[in-house]
C-alpha cells in the first residue's frame, strides 16, 4: 500500500486505551497508520506527553487533551479509537460528537457490540447521525467482538445446516491485568460475591450482546434469554503477580447465557474467568451439517487481543458503508499494519 | 427477515452444482432463498426436471436449460451460483454474461478465489464489467475460500503483530466423493504420479490463490512462492466405498506452498489429501502477539462445506459494493437460511 497513513486519535486513556495508543505508535513505521491526538479528561493525564504516560524514553509529541471536540476539529483524524466506558448510556454523546466531526468510531464499549436490544433508541440515533455524516460506528474487542460471537459466526460459514451452537471461553485471570482480576472477584468471599451479584453490574459485560449478535447474524428469532452468574471457588491457594486467592475464596466468575427459539435452547455461551483456570481455551461447537469443533488452544490472550481488534478494525470501517454497524457487517477481521518476521 | 426470498439460479450441474441446488431447495421453506433456474450444457441433463437429476420423488418444476443468457433474462435471478470449471480462462465469459444481465455471481471456480496473479487481465475485465452493471463477482468454497485462507486471516484478527503463519489441512479422501479420490491419485503407482505431475494440472487447485489471498489481506509484499507436490504412499491396504488402495500405491497428495518476503519464509500452506489419513484437521498457527493456535478438530468436511460456502455467500454479495471481490472483502462468512433445531 502506498496510500497515506490512516490518521487516528486515541479517545480514552485507561489501561486498554493506553495499550491501544502504544500499539498504534508501534505500527507507525509501517506507514499505514498514524496517531495524531490523545483525549482524556483525567487531570493527572491532561497536558502530559503520551510518551510519559506510556513510560517511553522519548516524548511522542502528542499531548493529552481534555477537549475532544477541539482535538477532532484540529487534527482531522479519519478514525477515533474510543475506549472510555463499558456502558452506552453514560457516553453515547461522545460517539455523536465524533460522528458530527466526520470521524469514524471503533469503540471498546461492550454494549456497543450489539446495542439494538438494551438501547434501541440510542442505537437508532447513532445510526442516524453516522449515516448523516458518512461515518461508521462499531463496537469491538476480543469479548464481545470476537471470541464468543464473530468467531462463532465464522465457524458456521461452512455449514449448510446449523441446529445448535455452544461457545466456551475459559480464561486464566491470573495472567491478566489487575483490574480484570478484581473485576471477576478474585480473592473475595462467597458472601461478598453474592452481594456484588445483587448490584446487577457484576460479571462479564457483553455476553447478552454476543448471544444476540450471533442470533442476528444467523437470522434466528430468539424468544428468551436466560443468564446465570456463579462464583468459581478456589480449591487451593493461587498466587498471581498482583494478589493471592486462598482456598475457599472466590477465584472468579462462571457466567453463562442460553438463548431459546420456540422454547428450545439453541445457543449457549459459557464463560469462565478465574485465577488458576485449568485448560484455558476458546471453543465453538456447532451441531450442524457438517458438525464443527473449532478450538483456539490455550485461548486468546484477552488484553492484547482487545487492543488488536480495535486497531485491526480501523481499515475495515473505512471500507464499510456508513451507519451503526456490528462485527457481522464488516469484512473478515484480520491483522493490520504488521510486518512479517519483524520482532 | 420478512423480505422476499433471494432468487438464485444454479449455473453448472456437476456433482458440486447438483448438491448446491439440493441445498438451496432444502432451504426454500425458510422463505429466504428460491431456486428459479438451472443451467447446464450436458445433453444428458438438458430438458430434464432438476428433481430427476437429484433423485427426488417429486419434480421441482425447474427444467435444466442450456441457454444461460435466456435463463438469466427470463428468470431475473439476483445471484448465480456458478459451478462449471476450476479454470478462469476457459469460462470467464460465463461470468461476464451474468454480470451483463445484472446478476451477482458466487462461483466455485478455484482460480477466481484470487484471480489477480494468474489472470490479471481477466480480473481487470471482470472488475470493470461487474462495476459497470452494479454486481459482485466472487469465488469461494471450502478450499480455496475458507479453510486455508479466510480462516487464517480470521485467526490473525486478534493479533497486534504477526510474524509467520502456518496453515495445515489434512483431509481423509476416503470419506469424500469418488472424483476427489481420483483427483488425488488414490490407487495409482508412484510412476503414474510422477507422470501426472509432469502435466502441470495435477494436485490441488487453489493453494497459490489461498497464499496470495492471505498475503494481500495482511498487506504483506511477497517476493517468491515455492510449491511442492509429492505423493502420500499407502503403508497398508485402504478400502473406500469406491476403490481400494494397496500398500505401496499412492494414497493421495501432499501439496505445499511457501511464501517469502525479503527472502524469508513467512507463510506456509500444507495440504495433505489422501485415503486413510490419520488425524484429519484444519489448523492455523500464527506466530505473533498473541500467538494463535486455531484447530478445527477432525477437519472440515469438504464436499458439504463447499456447497455451504457457495449458498452462505449469497446474502453477503448483496450487501457488498459492486466489483470483483475476494473473500477478504466480504462480511464474515456465516450460515444462511438455517433453522435452529430443524433436522
Amino acid at each position: 500500500m502506498s496510500t497515506a497513513p490512516i490518521r487516528v486519535v486515541q479517545y480514552g486513556l485507561g489501561p486498554i486505551g493506553l495499550e491501544t495508543a502504544r500499539a498504534v505508535l508501534a505500527k507507525q513505521d509501517t506507514g499505514h497508520i498514524e496517531l495524531v491526538g490523545a483525549i482524556d479528561i483525567d487531570p493527572n493525564k491532561v497536558g502530559k506527553d503520551l510518551g510519559e504516560l506510556l513510560g517511553l524514553e522519548a516524548p511522542t509529541g502528542i499531548t493529552v487533551e481534555a477537549d475532544a471536540e477541539c482535538v477532532l476539529q484540529e487534527r482531522k483524524p479519519a478514525v477515533a479509537l474510543h475506549t472510555t466506558s463499558s456502558f452506552l448510556s453514560t457516553m453515547y454523546e461522545q460517539l455523536v460528537l465524533c460522528a458530527r466531526q466526520g470521524v469514524h468510531v471503533v469503540s471498546s464499549t461492550e454494549e456497543l457490540a450489539y446495542p439494538y436490544d438494551r438501547h434501541p433508541e440510542i442505537a437508532r440515533r447513532l445510526d442516524e447521525v453516522a449515516r448523516e455524516h458518512g461515518v461508521v460506528i462499531v463496537g469491538t474487542g476480543v469479548n464481545p467482538g470476537y471470541a464468543m460471537d464473530t468467531l462463532a459466526l465464522m465457524a458456521t460459514g461452512v455449514c449448510t445446516d446449523v441446529r445448535t451452537i455452544r461457545v466456551e471461553r475459559v480464561v486464566d485471570a491470573g495472567g491478566r491485568r489487575l483490574p480484570l482480576q478484581q473485576k471477576v472477584g478474585a480473592g473475595i468471599t462467597a458472601e461478598a460475591f453474592a452481594e456484588r451479584k445483587q448490584t446487577g453490574t457484576f460479571g462479564h459485560i457483553g455476553l447478552r450482546e454476543s448471544a444476540l449478535l450471533i442470533a442476528d447474524g444467523l437470522g434466528w428469532p430468539i424468544d428468551d434469554l436466560q443468564e446465570t452468574l456463579e462464583p468459581m471457588m478456589a480449591d487451593e491457594d493461587v498466587k498471581t503477580p498482583f494478589l493471592t486467592v486462598r482456598a475457599g475464596q472466590v477465584a472468579g466468575i462462571h457466567h453463562a447465557i442460553t438463548a431459546y427459539a420456540d422454547g428450545q435452547a439453541v445457543l449457549s455461551l459459557d464463560l469462565k474467568m478465574y485465577v488458576g483456570a485449568k485448560d484455558p481455551k476458546d471453543a465453538v461447537y456447532v451441531e450442524g451439517t457438517p458438525p464443527i469443533s473449532l478450538v483456539v488452544e490455550g485461548g486468546i490472550f484477552g488484553d492484547t487481543a482487545t487492543v488488536a481488534m480495535l486497531v485491526n478494525t480501523v481499515p475495515r470501517v473505512l471500507e464499510a458503508t456508513p451507519g451503526l454497524k456490528t462485527m457481522k457487517d464488516l469484512a473478515v477481521p484480520r491483522a493490520f499494519a504488521t510486518r512479517p518476521l519483524a520482532s
